[in-house]
């Protein structure tokens, strides 16, 4: 499981004076960023060795947020042989506030063709899989 | 349906040299304003008055977009008693590069429940539902 | 002059129930699209061939912005040797909200230094000069 | 002094391979939380109740941010009858990559009008002041 603690901004919060829905898009992205650590250690973007596009995001909203702390929990669901499935979960005081996946492909940019996660990639992914009793509350 | 043309922003792109995921989300609440100006002519948003919460949305990454205008379909795809789903399509140049969902409950934010949409507001829905033919290309 | 018209999405409200500040920047960034056409009219934006950073930018929140259009209008201000300033103004329902600045210079994204704008570019900018009795109402 | 640390999210970055000047906008809110809870310890964001709204924004790119965690410092820049300025500082691996400030006016949303900032709360906001020997390197 990867953790990250984000704090709101002020204008997360919507006329409803809850969050936005599109800030789980952002957070769940800030999420991912030690899974990014893991398929390029040195984090460089840019289409020549960039290895992963977006297939799909998903998100269920189950309890407002309010302008408060929020921990994104992060978990990797599914390693296929060209994608994996990321779970995210937004937690604020004890209670699950949306949950959500993103579906990677790895990615040639150059070929603009899928291919297959390496080895070493699929073994360090396998170790932040989500455990078998780790369901939602 | 209903249709807005979107400028991306110059930061919309990534690094990529794409337009990021998280675009979308902003985009699709745009293409939203039509539909909420059916639910509440008078786009005032406040606790006391707005009826609608966000329950899910999705997102399917199909083709890559550009800094190039972008064209969002909008219809309404499902009418139930208190909740509806409407469909959202991203176009550019003739392709279809992104599709998604959003789930908006009716909601009382005073008493923090949902309540049955109004035969009225379900009527005018009706009149964007997605025409039979009107498939995905 | 550039003119653009804005539909805010649902999130750029916030809790105050006005437009949050965050907004304008994505607006005006979004009003510099036909700029950047000048400057580089297949809009490639990549470090070899791009050729402008921001240097600066300042905004002036003056009456607050309502979830309606608003019109953001752009003037190019001062053309330098190295850089230009674009003053941007957003109106909504005849009344002027906000209005700002930005800075921005000629630059080679390979050796990481300015450059001369073009002559060429100069006169095209040029023509987009706030006409001296359009100061703000 | 105020200090949190960033970690950007991958749309961050932009087509150029660097922090757009968009973020710095996002992550200068964020660093006012700490600012925020000083005016009001609830943290309840309602037109009712709070007492600030933004007159003024200013962004100096300095040099160009990476896809790397950023620290943002925050120090009150002077005290006036009804508004406040706040300094935001972006370092990033020892160097200063963006400087601006936000004018804050205590504000009445019922009325409309400014006014004067209570004595207790400018007495807490003056335990942020720079020091004086804390100049930009």
């Amino acid at each position: 499981m990867f953790s990250v603690v984000i704090s709101p901004r002020f204008g997360d919060v919507d006329g409803l004076g809850h969050i936005n829905n599109v800030a789980l898009a952002c957070w769940f992205e800030t999420a991912r960023n030690p899974l990014f650590a893991i398929v390029d250690p040195s984090l460089t973007i840019n289409r020549e060795t960039w290895p992963l596009i977006m297939a799909h995001t998903d998100y269920d909203f189950v309890n407002q947020i309010h302008f408060r702390d929020v921990e994104i929990r992060s978990f990797v669901d599914r390693i296929g042989t060209k994608s994996f499935t990321i779970c995210h979960e937004a937690w604020q005081e004890g209670r699950l506030c949306a949950a959500g996946r993103a579906v990677l492909v790895y990615f040639n940019f150059q070929t603009n063709q899928s291919r297959p996660i390496p080895e070493e990639i699929k073994r360090k992914l396998a170790g932040h899989l989500r455990p078998p009793s780790a369901g939602r509350v």
